[in-house]
């Protein structure tokens, strides 16, 4: 039996690795708990008698530490969760009754990316750059980014080159560029499953203002029970000029949880990762 | 521009989640750190000035809890890791220069079901039950099983019924049925990227056992460079007979951890699905 | 200048250290984070320029683990914590703006020892012994213990002899023996500034029954607002017949939580210790 | 029978508390754990069928976080601890077998408190401050400092009023005044059981350099076994003008730690307390 995904994949793929490295000391919000790893057990801490031995480690994170999904638990405005659902209702008993992020089903489906440096034809988007709804119209435009309900869209601003510098790409004090809530509307319109984008937060932050507000989350999450995806590393695919992909997303099942740290993958056959060149 | 993978999820894909939920409670391994998750801020903690609330948590766990792979600096055999490298050298500094999880490539590829019960016509293998060599070639003659090298193949043994009774899935007591070292023999001559199986422990463990011998840990991971998948959840696509598939897993990069909790999928056409019923 | 607190020491003490050692696998309660520590770095992971190295750890624990005392913001009834303070409201924010476990004044003060064994003329009280007011009524008189409004007191039932069996002393099936409500009741009416025993909870646990009710604690620290102290060991001071001494506590001052692992200690002069023997 | 300690305090104590608050955000070391403390269960999650509820934590935390004590393994040089004992196997199963901060015993001992800023008159040591030889001699004769070998040293910088400004007190771009070298023979050559200050690290650090090296943890740790107590709050005890007191510290007894969080006390008998006055 021959089956049409496997035939499509046998002449050989291209996968885009969206997520960054996970490490002490990787940027990442001051909200969330710090990132920690250490090796609990070490290779000769005990052997076996056979000569084996095994290594292992403790891990702290958060569920918004790394490349990560937003549940659409993660944000309530006036005490309502997405839907309508009240917020403390659904948090009763120390995890999330409803819309945790183990109830987001694994995304294998289309994807698209808006690189909107590219289209304004800059290396980068300035720290204070609120991304406008016809940055988005003309970087679609001009990439062929036609997305359809369910499809899922990644906002390049291109300040993940500043990932290896901590404090540059927190941005606390620069400001940080992304989609406002204007955007998070143009965004909201097209019915994306998942969005997502190269910073931290998947919003515009003014210099010093850090997350006082957060008006592109309660418009996707809390308005439209629209995914948000923060954090990816989307140089590499905006530097091959694929717009169009196979996104596949599998968050963590964290019972009750509000976000799970992902390794999000871009898909594209072989033939047209080589085409985009 | 038309891409062949993008073109064969067109008419619809089946996804099957492969992994346990994530929950305080839940069956692993003594070795390992108790999976622990606790809402850090719930939503009404703090308020916004446009009245939103943001909630989220704090979550200990480790590279092998959970559904998890196995990354190559896990196990050594007399000081050694897998291609003869140093397990000390590899390990200075508290985390591995090599062989760290974050150093297995996404996995975009073939998968494999070897359904054992199915072939023992059992409805699962009982306790201290060796998976042997034959027992993997029946099933493969039988459910036309046929790994290329670089294929995922993945093992069912039924123990993963057991899995809503953690003492009884841990099984120290009573065994947990497994491939042993023959049978890593076997699967290894076949030279899969990586195996799989719905156990805490890719091995056969005889009762009261423990985890005293891993031989199969050291055939794969050691000997041969192939990473283990563990406590799997493979009954829903035994129960479709679903035997090949696209296999879709990206662990966490853990920068120099030993494993990383995964979600991993298998993805076929619908069509395919539909004609495995 | 002269203190006499000085000078009462300068003669030389005896200090019994009241508490129990942690480590992976100790018996503790399931319903608590388990405790987990694990070496982040060890000698020789990075050198100083000057031959130096250190070595530090990650320590995962919670407030009622191990030796360690309750905070009146740990249990509430009806909603209310002690005085009336609702517990809905003092617990906004994630910590406690009330009866937080540093709000806990460092005990250093007089200390008793009620050993009821001793009195009852057993090893250790049985499993499913409910210690009653008669119990502590022969204790006291047998031992010469009169405590005064402030003094701390501790209950001695011999279960500690279990430590080493996680298992028993955890003691789901046994049952654990311990003061029930109406030695609570009884211990009140001295206005203790804590009370302390020996087993993980300060209750009489019926077998099987585990900690459904736990009226001990309503009377103690709802009612009365007085502190609890578990997990003690107590046998060393038992078989030293010391009764009174100066009890020194000093919780950690961990702002907005509802306990601390803690280190108690009995002190006398090394004068009253020998006349002990 | 009367007990000389008991009756010591009978006519009362001032106890003084030397630790800082531990909350997150707190100042600390960025080489360790940071710490952390989520509400696992808030009051109302679950109740019982009596009404009653509670609440407990999760803690993540190292043993050099907050006020907290250096165990002896803490520290090697050229891969020797203290007394010569190998660094390597001492640490050998990931907990040390050696020198772990449980064989710390606890302290109840006489305490001094050496206040460098008040003999220098001013109102806290400048950044770049060396604590030199001179500076403690100066300041033990100018307040009645007479150590005996077993007493514990405490010496104050005054940097602990940087506290509440997280930057400030780290000091990293500053420096940080302490006892250098030089310093730490002259506290050695008094045979302290203890060293204490009220800075993150018992040392001096030049501006910039952080912890590049670390002199005084050599001489004192490794040299002379006398333990190191960091972070602590001077201010009060300096302020009463309290020079010589009953110092009380139990750190938590981690078994194969290297450090713990603490609380020291230091307690006079209020009759000195007033008379300081």
């Amino acid at each position: 039996m021959s089956d049409p995904v496997l035939d499509a994949i046998a002449d050989g793929v291209r996968v885009y690795d969206l997520a960054r490295p996970m490490e002490i000391g990787m940027p990442q919000s001051p909200n969330h708990p710090q990132f920690r790893i250490a090796l609990q057990r070490r290779h000769g801490d005990s052997i076996r008698a056979d000569g084996g031995s095994a290594a292992s480690e403790l891990i702290i994170t958060g569920g918004h530490v790394g490349t990560h999904i937003d549940a659409l638990s993660h944000v309530s405005q006036e005490g309502r969760l997405h839907g309508g659902r009240d917020a403390a209702e659904a948090q009763r008993g120390g995890r999330f009754s409803e819309l945790g992020v183990e109830t987001i089903t694994p995304m294998v489906c289309r994807g698209w990316l808006l690189d909107v440096p590219a289209a304004l034809e800059v290396r980068a988007c300035p720290p204070g750059y609120e991304v406008m709804p016809h940055d988005l119209t003309n970087a679609a435009e001009r990439q062929g980014v036609d997305p359809k309900p369910g499809d899922v869209i990644l906002v390049r601003t291109g300040w993940a080159q500043r990932w290896d510098d901590r404090e540059a790409y927190v941005g606390h004090d620069s400001g940080v560029p992304g989609p406002g809530e204007a955007s998070a509307w143009w965004l909201a319109a097209l019915r994306p499953r998942a969005v997502g984008a190269d910073s931290i937060a998947f919003e515009h932050l003014a210099p010093g203002a850090g997350h006082a507000l957060l008006p592109a989350h309660r418009v996707l999450l809390v308005e439209h029970g629209i995914h948000i995806i923060e954090t990816l590393n989307l140089e590499e695919l905006a530097y091959a000029r694929v717009y169009e992909f196979l996104f596949v997303l599998a968050p963590l099942p964290l019972v009750g949880a509000t976000g799970s740290p992902v390794r999000p993958l871009a898909v594209v056959s072989e033939r047209s990762a080589e085409a985009g060149r």
